[in-house]
């Protein structure tokens, strides 16, 4: 498997841009991604019961078929609490796109990211796709993953190609935060394509696989978004045999590769959290079981004490004690010992006995590796996290602003 | 039921102080509550795994005989995460409180707050034991008080009596905050004295109920502590007929009072939560069970976003709606209406032709109620937190230094 510097124009046949339409402050607005054929599609979206519409039209589309060709993204509106006028955008986004690309309506994806509550300027945007869909290019993936930032500093992008029976397999992926993220779901937006040729039964399977050990194991306010989505297009125009179950190895090997594109994507999103200085991660190991262990991750990195001790670059190995005991699990917290990157800061029967230097050289760091070891088994997960910092505090305290 | 400015000592044979004894940097850091008599005893406690020493202790000798005497509390170190030690050093504090109080270790009940992970500097509190019993007084209630304070800036007090057969009856508490304040246990410190005669197992019960509609209902940053506890005395020196039951009328009359004096300390710990700049109540009415509508209510007291948007006066209903959305409940979003005090902000499909300068006068103030009605039934829930500032952050990223 190789990485290369590119993102959801990377396999074959695959379109994109993104456009200014005029939702945000002179910022691009409006992304496409177009298949040139047809593409088998999956997706998973946010549990969060108050879901905006986009979410609610998707899922309809891919429960009727599990196929398609395009996606219209807009940031800046969320279009989400925006009720029966709300799907009418989402309808009237898709039937635009699919007229200007002369396709159906039901091959088109959309999707929308920014403030909840308020109705699309649904004018703009159709203008925007009449606008945009002329531009469509094979390199102008950027473009599009501009175009679906919000409080993002940086493009969030990502592709490998690797080589499956012979033929060579790309897969190119773009993916937006940076507030509003929480794990358990497929935390915001990303969009994924592929030339793979794989029955659409597999690549939900292989969808929803790789997202568990991907999206789902981010966290920057705890929070779960209105509008979480993640849907990938395969085309199938690498020529590989199809893949047509979840038990052959072409299966697994595409499963890799689409996990490194999406913990790349993850991982992004996190090192870009709103606010954030530092990039986290949580190894728990020693667990009884994977879900033991990610339980107990997911509540250290959902720990606004341990998050903003991390931004004071402060050694307070108890608070992350304290957020094991509060997760749920069972376990012995006199066996547990920590790491912050290879230095030992607890031993077992809390043995305190560490330097101050070596854990504060660590936690001077961009990027901080704290290793939980709860010496109760073989198991062990890992989970992403930033710190929490008084900009965070400044972005959210008058984001609608 | 009367309120009174008084605390500890309020209740007939009660006394109390607080003295510096040398683990903080000049402030009071050693409190002594002590009753004339013998008192019956209830408590709760933290429900984190991670259970520090003085938790344990105080749970193994309610345990035991549900009766004490005195407590002994030092603020500036947690004895958490501390192993056999901190075992050793909870006895040493009892040990010495009942030796120079001339009573049993057995009814001395000890807690201790501040940083986690590090041994308690046992002979100062040991050499602060012995200075402080000859100090004990009948009015110095807020001495202890501000003993117990960590990052509080102010003290917690609060003292009710009423009348029960005849006999009047005091009930007069302290608490301290005002970080790692998470719901669904007995949050942080309280203390709480009274002379009313009840026997334990009505005691026990009066305490469960009224704390879960108390300490149960605030959230300053959604992390459980490790040292979380409230205690109660009940010396029976008011001489009203002994309460005996949980269905007698004085049974109820008394919980109503416990219920006033843990409110009014719950309200004062989350409106000096850290870095509060805003006291927000939570109501959320309309819901199918009281235990329903208490999930929503935590959900969006919990949330970062939310209390960030307070934090800077943003009428941002929709991740209100959205932390309602995730809270796992089920209702349904078009139905929901959200007031901001008495101004309409949200109706039902989605209206939100409210004014912003009227939210905006709301959202000013330095108390503000936001009221979510899920009309689905009668149940109603309270819940109450802070917003989340820059100087939560600033407090929190450095406070082991």
């Amino acid at each position: 498997m190789q990485e290369t510097n590119s993102g959801v124009t990377a396999p074959k046949g695959f379109r994109a841009t993104g456009i200014y339409c005029g939702i945000k402050k002179l910022k691009k607005d409006l992304a496409l991604v177009v298949s040139d054929v047809q593409a088998h599609a999956a997706g998973v979206f946010t549990q969060n019961l108050v879901a905006a519409a986009p979410v609610v039209f998707n899922k309809e589309l891919l429960a009727a078929h599990p196929s398609g060709r395009a996606i219209v993204v807009n940031s800046g509106n969320a279009n989400a609490c925006t009720g029966d006028k709300g799907m009418e955008d989402a309808r009237s986004m898709a039937a635009t796109a699919a007229q200007e690309l002369g396709i159906d309506a039901a091959e088109v994806f959309v999707s929308s990211t920014g403030v909840i509550g308020q109705r699309l300027p649904i004018e703009k945007i159709i203008a925007g796709i009449r606008n945009a869909v002329p531009l469509l290019s094979a390199d102008a993936h950027t473009a599009a993953a501009e175009a679906i930032m919000t409080t993002d500093t940086f493009v969030k992008e990502a592709a490998v190609h690797f080589v499956l029976n012979g033929k060579t397999v790309t897969i190119g992926g773009m993916a937006k935060g940076s507030g509003m993220i929480a794990p358990n779901m497929a935390t915001m937006l990303a969009f994924v394509t592929t030339d793979v040729q794989i029955h659409p039964t597999a690549l939900q399977a292989a969808v929803k696989r790789t997202t568990d050990r991907s999206f789902n194991r981010i966290t920057v306010d705890g929070d779960t978004s209105t509008n979480d989505m993640a849907i990938v297009l395969a085309n199938g125009l690498a020529g590989n045999p199809e893949i047509t179950s979840t038990v052959e190895p072409a299966f697994t090997a595409f499963c890799e590769a689409l996990e490194a594109v999406l913990v790349k994507l993850s991982k992004m999103i996190v090192m870009d959290g709103e606010g954030a200085t530092k990039f986290i991660e949580i190894r728990v190991v020693g667990g009884r079981t994977e879900s033991e262990a990610t339980q107990a991750a997911r509540s250290i990195a959902n720990s606004n004490l341990v998050k903003t001790a991390i931004n004071g670059e402060d050694a307070n190995w108890g608070r992350i004690l304290a957020a094991v005991g509060y997760s749920g699990i069972q376990f012995d917290p006199g066996e547990v010992t920590i790491h912050f990157g290879d230095v030992p800061i607890l031993t077992k029967n809390y043995g305190i006995d560490f330097s101050e230097e070596a854990a504060a050289a660590v936690l001077h760091g961009r990027e901080i590796t704290i290793t939980v070891d709860l010496h109760q088994g073989n198991a062990e997960s890992i989970f992403w996290t930033c710190d929490l910092s008084k900009e965070y505090v400044a972005i959210n305290a008058n984001y609608r602003t």
